[in-house]
């Protein structure tokens, strides 16, 4: 069997059966870095300069964009969200790091919203940010944890992330 | 005057006035990494193994995406791309290399269209191999050449991306 | 702490966890009021006069308006509707009165889902009659009742809508 | 011929044909109000009760609405808007006015775009605060002003708006 | 080279470039026609059996349908439709048959939009009437004439649709 | 009473209320045929001609498309699917066969997901072979199978499809 379940026997893509799976309680918290100049980050900490809250916008959009996930990633199952979150964190006078939890009741999992939703962070502070500093870049979009079905729990080793 | 153009003198977000730009032909290319472990590359690269084609699927997720971009992001202007192409190079035994180029004839830039192009690609690739490899990473999300508008042409140093 | 849930205690927009929550029958009602010239409202209620049915179309507007709340509305949980209906009234020469019901077996209600069906069904009446009168104004959009859910009964006292 | 110009001679709804008109410089502005309690004005005013800042969250949904507008409004036209501000003042201790300006280089006006704006920002509102006061309603949602195109400059009396 | 223009030379699928192609007005036509039973068309045609008209629900379902062309279809170019009408005829007495009509002032065709335009429209009417005839069909979805742009105009043969 | 349940008595359209219908296991089959002449489908089948897979670009589309069912049909309930596959054949050497299943675990049926599923499959055959063969036509959009629910099992009689 092929290890990649998004594939049926014959290589054709599906979205798989999970209608047999329980409903439980699913968490999945994930992350990115924007990198950017320090200047760019010292616009962003002090709202008089920037003279508006970039990442009030970039909170938002990521909660707004784990809602979409399903009509973005093709294979995704649509899922009734019950909880999203977002918070930013400063771990170097360089960067700014996101981290998204999604919660769901449910049949499968939401790496994917947590992961859908720092990326479209990330990706607003990018937009909100690039007439300052087109240099920026995304790094570390990675799941954090993840909890609820058969699969059992995942957390990555608490490493790079501060 | 700030240099977040996206707000406005009071800090209230809005969607810039582009109305008396001149329509030119505009083009950004972005790129993002994707890092996993050579067993999970290998079995993306094998499609006999795989039993399908992973890249294939990320790419139409990454065009789709960029369609979508007006949709995401919250202060971007709409627009009718004329053009989008993604690709895919294997830049270590660990990592998939996404670059995608977006085109416009229109008023204002399509970075955030060929950023949204990758970080969807990426994400997909995440999701069609996560039953595998749950650690892979999403890294160097960024844009690497920007064409056409008043601010000239962009292009970063060629560095880390081969 | 805030009396605004849609707020975390550090002031960061959130979509609260409902997960905790049981599933319940849940309904909203909400109107609004359409107010325009009486020869506009002739012209809508006499459909020979304006050759085609404009309330129909608002009243479709608004029950695929109500399967949008999600994607319009940030911070909105998304829920799988099990009815919304619309209905119109007409309680002066001058106005013509949009309520629309929707209802959920779920962990949240849906005011909103009410209250964007007969905001969404108001605007198609403005745009189809638009050509005719652009003096409309749309009033009173507001919750009627609500019921489901812990917060209890919630009914406004029947008075201006008559 | 009827003065509905979204129905054909038979009374069939269509998207009418724009295609032989000019693209010119179109604006529109919109303008609603929210009515509340003076309590829960205070706490919009007052961001340290509040915890947060309701009017930006719903800035950018009424943003992000106006881009919405071919989606939910059935015979409008999709239009690549170049410019939707949004701003906020406070003409009572009991009303928020929201007013929303959009602009378009095109062959149809963005009227829908301003008004659809403005309620959507509204009914965030309403979702924001409704924990603290169900009894808020939206009033006097309207077109303000609307210039470019044939028909000409259109500007509402300057009547009850502060 | 490939007959297939959405594939580049390494079959990589793409939205081709069609930038460098004038703005032209360009129009298409395009046809379905649904099959059912003579006393499931009967119902149709008599608004007061059916209690309300199929047909126009069709209609707008159709009309929105060819807004959503770019969001269904991978490689289709987003496009500021100008106009889109759908038109009912009843070529037997088992038998709906459903015209579209798209045009654009573009730089690429609209075949996609008046095809998605009666697919939508003749799933509309399945789903209205399927509670009373599940076995209804959709046949012949093609595209009747094209005009506009390099290719030249198009005209399929005047054949079996009456 | 109207055979025609998405209408009212009164004859208003509505989404009809499945809150006390109980949750079940649901699974509709449905299938299209898409006829192009000898040459397209050949192309279609040896993809070193194609340069490309057009049939995993029109399964992508199908699996996306049926998750945008209660976008597109209006009347529609919005479910969380639990699985959607799609499968083609070549009964003929002109004909593509395109067959989709979807399931949900909820209080109504999926056929308009399969029947959507396959349209958009098939739209999307066309798209790619258009520049080829513009003559393409879909036949027999049709349910084959619905099981679940109190309206009981239906099955077409396994008459043409092969």
């Amino acid at each position: 069997m092929s290890p990649l379940t998004h594939f049926d026997e014959s290589g054709a893509a599906r979205m798989v059966d999970v209608g047999a799976k329980p409903e439980t309680h699913r968490l999945a918290r994930a992350s990115a870095v924007v990198r950017m100049s320090p200047a760019t980050l010292a616009l962003i900490r002090d709202k008089r300069v920037a003279k508006g809250d970039v990442l009030e916008v970039a909170r938002l959009a990521g909660i707004m964009g784990a809602k979409r996930t399903a009509d973005l990633i093709p294979l995704c199952h649509p899922l009734p969200l019950t909880s999203v979150t977002i918070d930013f964190t400063f771990p170097a006078e360089d960067s700014v790091r996101i981290e998204a939890s999604a919660r769901v009741f449910g049949r499968t999992g939401v790496e994917m919203e947590a992961l859908t939703a720092v990326s479209v962070a990330a990706l607003t502070v990018y937009d909100m940010c690039k007439a300052a500093d087109r240099g920026m870049t995304v790094e570390s979009v990675r799941l954090e944890e993840k909890d609820g079905g058969a699969s059992g729990h995942f957390a990555r080793d608490p490493a790079p992330s501060a």
